[in-house]
């Protein structure tokens, strides 16, 4: 039987199981793996298990290894001597809150039917069970009808993604015989418009910081010492406030070294991709981006740095009103870096600005939460070529190499630690809400995801 | 018998009757009377009734009263034809949180042993519930000495002044005929120093306001929109910190119309005071004065306007980490005023410019809470004089004509609505920590109080 009749015998086998298959994306849905809140710390282990069962069930030798924080699932297909792949994706979740803002419990997730047909709503159901599940059903369809894995696959789940991956580079360290394939595929993308798909070749970094800033040993009365005391919101605001000027840049010392402008090819296609901003933004209730002066949108996205406060705490927010000068004052911000940008660097230049706008009878706190460098790949690897004609035949329309505002650092690390390579797909969509309440994703995403997998594994194997 | 005969009879009739006032004023402090909070409206009802029992005993004709808010608590002694006076307080308390930050549950007080001899502690001890006890206990003495009240007395008893007194001016007008006397006598300030008494004669005015920014319509993933959609926080971070200048003096256009220099009597007795700045702040953990350049330290809780920030949040400020572009942010603010500024004109020229931080696409929503003018009183009525002397008296120091940084609308209102003057007498202390968790009130403020109350009331009936 030939390749092809091979694959199309695969194709119909993900078809014919399709039922199947979303009933066990939505029993993976149920469990609250949410890795930065420790009280589901037993969940995240249950959702690291049941992969290791689905795996070991495709043939698949799967562990959960034990780390400082939350399990990694490792599986490896038995050996050959074919070109290896690495599959990674993450098996954790963002946090469900503010929770009065979902439809429905964020882990009793339903099908329901979207603008697009039908949609699976769930926390997780993008990001990023959705995406991974496809390479799992797709192995499963592949081996249904080959009877085999194909060979040297190296699945690599991971249970921090959504909290800064403080044990991931660890243990690749430590695993990176065990690890090491000639490329890595990343499922934690997006399709670059409905039905189009698209391979990402870059990828913003990511520094995150929490600051805590102190002030009085009380709460201060603030008729008593208003206009005397230090009021650490207002020097969090102030200092935060100062973080970008009236362009919309960056003030950070030395924060736009190794920031690179596109080169005049990416720059042409991402102009034929005729992204519409105001299109984009209105989908989320909002009409005018704001970003750095003469820039256009998909570079302010996709190839631009960034700062922003990602939440803010500090006195009295509650009903009502109190005259308070608090004790503290909180933040998180988040840096997205591009092109070279060096993370730990600007992670120095950030708190160093902080801790200038601190005055010396107060105290500051920082925490680190994760952060890494842009990604940018070598599409020179005719892989690339391959499974963009394999994304093109199952979506019959173009695939598209793009950029991503996101960050994952494990496109990075994989190059740094493992010197592998990445190709990075997934079929999200813009509107699938990740992060955020009533997260979705679409049952053709997941669909046409697993049909995609396979004929990338048929040109890949 | 002589009025010195009698007064000390009154006198030794409240050294006798020490323990059960104590024990009165413990029982007053049990019931959790927070006025910001709804939840605890049936308990602000209740502080209202257990007073108008109170003043019933005593022979006042005590009423509750009720308002669109909390109740007001009137009552008056039988008329006669002596000078009339009116003692205000207010029997509301300020939430109680951080609650993990008080070493014992706020609404069931003691007595424990501080530095300075024992102390009352619990929520409302100093700030206001003691204070107006010390009057209620004077009138006490003084009925079981004289077998009747000092004629012409009103009380007039609040439950919303930690919340803005949304229904204090319409019930001052309403009931303007039942309440004006030739004097309100005001019980909600401090001794200049331990054991030093004063009799405030000037009070900042306050503006509160509570300002909403919204961007998106849902929490946004900052790696997909960071750099192109707006960052509520970012927006407010930077309304709010360009409310003050790097010389602490606040940026809103015509904020200090009507602020005045000190004469230079008041000047002189205020450097007088020898206040120590360094010291005041050691005791709240902290050492330099944060201001105005050019300004002494007493001015800048005194007779210097301020800005504020009482509480902020927005986004995720919880454990672990959230890459999130938050739909919406929010910020408590509150201004401190001083001489004749306005209040009404000051909210409008900060909603001008946190308006105009905003971008298009965002919306900005303002909550009142609270607000009035300054006030500054006329010592020249003999009042002031028979006053001072009596407090001069009990505490055996030269009182002292002193400002306050705090907010006691009432004043002005009384002015305002009741052309009526006021005399701010109180008992409390810098490290009550009023607002704050483990809040006291010394059992020496609470007698010596109720002692001087007493004295006054012969000096000026």
């Amino acid at each position: 039987m030939t390749d092809k009749a091979r694959l199309d015998e695969v194709l119909a086998q993900l078809d014919a199981g399709q039922d199947d298959a979303l009933a066990r994306l939505l029993d993976f849905l149920r469990i609250p793996s949410v890795s930065t809140d420790p009280a589901y710390r037993g969940d995240v282990r249950k959702a690291a298990e049941w992969l290791q069962g689905e795996l070991q069930q495709l043939g698949f030798e799967a562990r959960v290894h034990d780390t400082t924080g939350h399990p990694m699932v490792v599986a490896h297909s038995p050996r050959g001597n074919a070109r290896s792949l690495l599959f990674y994706g993450h098996y954790d979740v963002q946090p469900v809150d503010p929770l009065e803002l979902w439809d429905r419990p964020p882990f009793e997730p339903e099908l329901q039917t979207g603008d697009n047909g039908k949609v699976i709503r769930g926390r997780g159901a993008s990001d990023d069970k959705g995406q991974l599940m496809t390479f799992v059903e797709a192995f499963r369809a592949w081996k249904a009808v080959h009877g085999s894995l194909p060979t040297d696959l190296i699945l690599l789940f991971e249970g921090e993604e959504e909290s800064g991956s403080p044990s991931l580079r660890p243990f690749l360290r430590e695993h990176a015989d065990e690890l090491r394939a000639s490329l890595a595929m990343i499922c934690d993308t997006g399709l670059y418009s409905d039905g189009r798909p698209a391979i990402t070749t870059q990828l913003r970094g990511l520094v995150g910081e929490e600051v805590v800033i102190r002030a009085a040993d009380r709460d201060l009365h603030s008729g008593m010492f208003g206009g005397l005391a230090a009021n650490p919101i207002m020097i969090l605001a102030q200092a935060l406030g100062a973080l970008k000027d009236s362009d919309g840049r960056v003030t950070l010392p030395g924060f736009y070294d190794g920031v690179n402008d596109l080169d005049d090819s990416l720059a042409r296609d991402w102009a034929a991709l005729g992204f519409d901003a105001t299109d984009f933004l209105s989908k989320v209730g909002l009409s005018q981006p704001i970003g750095e002066k003469g820039r256009t949108s998909l570079e302010m996205v996709w190839n631009r740095p960034t700062a922003e406060i990602n939440g803010i705490a500090g006195g009295y927010a509650g009903d009502g009103f109190k005259t308070v000068l608090p004790a503290e004052a909180r933040a998180k911000v988040s840096f997205r870096l591009t092109g070279k940008q060096d993370s730990e660097k600007i992670r120095a230049a950030f708190r160093e600005h902080i801790r200038a706008h601190v005055p010396e009878d107060c105290s500051v706190e920082f925490h680190e939460h994760g952060g890494g460098p842009a990604s940018v790949m070598d599409i020179s690897d005719p892989a690339f070529a391959l499974a963009k004609q394999a994304l093109t035949d199952e979506w019959e329309r173009e695939a598209a190499y793009i950029g991503s505002g996101g960050s994952i650092p494990i496109a990075g690390d994989f190059k740094q630690i493992l010197d592998m390579d990445s190709m990075l797909i997934g079929f999200g969509r813009d509107d699938d809400r990740i992060h955020s309440p009533n997260e979705k994703y679409d049952v053709e995403s997941f669909q046409k995801g697993a049909r995609s997998w396979a004929r990338i594994l048929a040109s890949l194997r």
